[in-house]
């Protein structure tokens, strides 16, 4: 076996961002993801822009690994078909709005009596349950509701919005675990299930301290910029060019920091001798501090303290995360090859497996591109069939 | 099987935050986690605030449904036992600085001698290979380097730390999906592998449309606001008593969101009747719409738009998140009973099996409680010969 998931074969009929997210980690490491898309429209990501060639930037990074079959759900024809490929598959996964399944009378309930082995995964914005579960959630109302705008901003600043959809992302991810440990579950007992994944609680779940520090303390969290809550320093300081973020995250790393920045008198500073000190002379040392790394560059203090062996980084806008060597060693930006788009770098697979590594087997698909081929493949049609149910608008 | 993970033995090293995410996820969903700490120490979160009789809150919410054995892997004894557990589990986890495990004598090459079946999962910074391996990282640093500081903030704000650990967190995640996917091929094949996963890898998986936009563009993404790149209105609205996120989507959602503001006028207006026409002169809508939103609170603006069905949510501060009807209908908050430090309220469970739904079927341990138990279940230690090594600070 060349990839972990290589026997996986998945129906996707997911759309947009949270589905298809979670269905490209599997693709990532070798399930077979058969994309189910309206025929003539497509995923509605194919419109998003930018466009290379008029095909969508924004698709095309995320639908790599996957193979798309057009298929038309509303119709009875098409229904078939989708019913005859759920025989034959692992899980089918979907991001609609919760019920549009059972409205095409293809629900779980439904697909379970054909397939008991079956693996249904729902994302949504807020579950399957509970009083929101008809609503539709954007990730920006999912970020606002779940708690994590509250504590993102400047130190007395705004609720900010986190600069990449976690809301959709956060979400897919939970459902790749859940359809994960259900495929593990199957293979013990044989016996499928519904795994059901809201956005909004995926946000809930990554709050982390925020909500063990509200329920013990009774304090509510504030936006807090870019400092640690308690411990000094651990934060960003403007340099001659920039800004850089410096984590000197005990008292032997503080040493540390002095020396790197030729003021190893400030550790023996009984003001900022100890992390609590620290903490309460914060308005002090800041200033102090910042005074010294605005003498060198960005590059510079990176030297310094790497060699100093204090934890620091860069504030890399998106080019420079691009160029990072670290980045590049690690293979976290690999080149897609698409037929109409050409060569475009995406973001790579951040599960690195030794035995059997994630690839890009394939670019992402054109609408319907492997129609033909996977009917042939799952079943027997003939070229005249598949014609026909092509004027039909079936596929 | 009560739990889908039921039978999945995991030795878990981890310490803080990503690694005990990980295996948290696991055992949530009814993996047996034996949590291997440093007699007379454990993980150094034990030591985090805030406490709760001395129990520290944080190690408690990241901890639950895993036991604790004290090992001292630094003598032979402990290494020894250590090697004799290997032979019986499926999975084990660490998030030492890359080498640590080498140094003990307990690497991957050495383990899967012992147990070829066996899965190796790190969590690191940086990862295992390249020329960032062997230094530290902190949540902050990944932010910095891995590009969603510089795309978060205010629109033409400083670039802002996500004020959850979201650099540990998704790392977490992914280590998660690898063990899965690894434990799915051991099923199918009996091979074990490694599993790699870097924080810094983990961010740049997440940065979604910035990359596209970027490779396509040459754009240098920047922080945005709260505001949608291309669609108005998508952004945030002060209200009476606060501010709104206010998602309209389409057209259709645009006027729909003008007559539950009874402005059906607005709609009408030829500066703001498509998408593009409302991007174009968003200065001069914002205003108008926010004079409207300033007129009712929040709670009378979600009530008439969700009425209206205009996706929209309040900023919900933790306090309100840990009270809102969806979330408790969802069992998103929990309540953990801790034999020291009583009951608690945790984050629960976002990913929802229909047959085999994850539990907190224990709250986290206290250090080294199930030291005997499990030296007595998986061997057959006498109580004499654990006291022994007690004494030798073994355990």
């Amino acid at each position: 076996m060349e990839y972990a998931l290589e026997n996986v074969k998945v129906l996707d009929l997911t759309r947009v961002l949270a589905g298809p997210y979670a269905t490209m980690i599997l693709g990532d490491l070798g399930a077979d993801i058969i994309k189910i898309e309206m025929p003539g429209m497509g995923d509605d990501s194919r419109a998003f822009g930018p466009y290379v060639k008029e095909e969508s930037a924004y698709f095309m990074s995320l639908n790599r690994n996957k193979r798309s079959i057009t298929l038309n759900l509303k119709e009875e024809e098409g229904k078939k078909i989708f019913k005859d490929l759920i025989k034959k598959v692992d899980v089918v996964v979907e991001n609609f709005r919760p019920g549009t399944m059972e409205k095409l009378g293809l629900g779980y309930d439904t697909l379970k009596e054909i397939n008991p082995k079956l693996i249904y995964a729902a994302s949504s914005g807020f579950g399957h349950t509970g009083p929101y579960s008809k609503r539709a959630a954007y990730d920006a109302v999912v970020q606002a509701m779940g708690g994590i705008m509250s504590i993102t901003g400047q130190e007395n600043g705004k609720p900010t919005r986190v600069g990449t959809s976690i809301g959709d992302i956060n979400a897919g991810m939970f459902t790749a675990i859940g359809i994960l440990s259900a495929l593990y579950r199957v293979k013990e007992t044989g016996q499928g299930q519904k795994v059901d994944v809201a956005m909004l609680d995926s946000q809930v779940a990554i709050l982390e301290n925020a909500i063990a520090r509200h329920v013990v303390t009774g304090e509510i969290p504030q936006p807090q910029g870019n400092r640690h809550p308690a411990i000094v320093p651990f934060e960003t300081f403007e340099t001659q060019d920039g800004e850089i973020m410096i984590a000197a995250g005990n008292d032997a790393l503080w040493k540390k920091l002095c020396q790197a920045m030729d003021h190893s008198d400030l550790s023996e500073d009984p003001r900022f001798k100890t992390n609590p000190l620290r903490n309460e002379n914060h308005s002090a040392l800041k200033p102090i501090l910042e005074e010294i790394t605005q003498g060198k560059t960005t590059a510079q203090w990176q030297d310094i303290l790497d060699e100093a062996g204090v934890p620091n980084g860069p504030i890399n806008t998106i080019d420079k995360v691009l160029e990072d060597p670290q980045v590049k060693a690690r293979e976290m930006i690999l080149e897609m090859d698409h037929p109409k788009a050409g060569k475009m770098r995406v973001p790579g697979i951040p599960v690195k497996l030794s035995d059997t590594p994630g690839k890009i087997r394939r670019p992402a698909p054109l609408l319907g591109e492997h129609t033909e081929e996977i009917l042939k493949e799952y079943f027997d049609y003939q070229d005249a069939e598949i014609e026909k149910l092509k004027e039909d608008k079936i596929l």
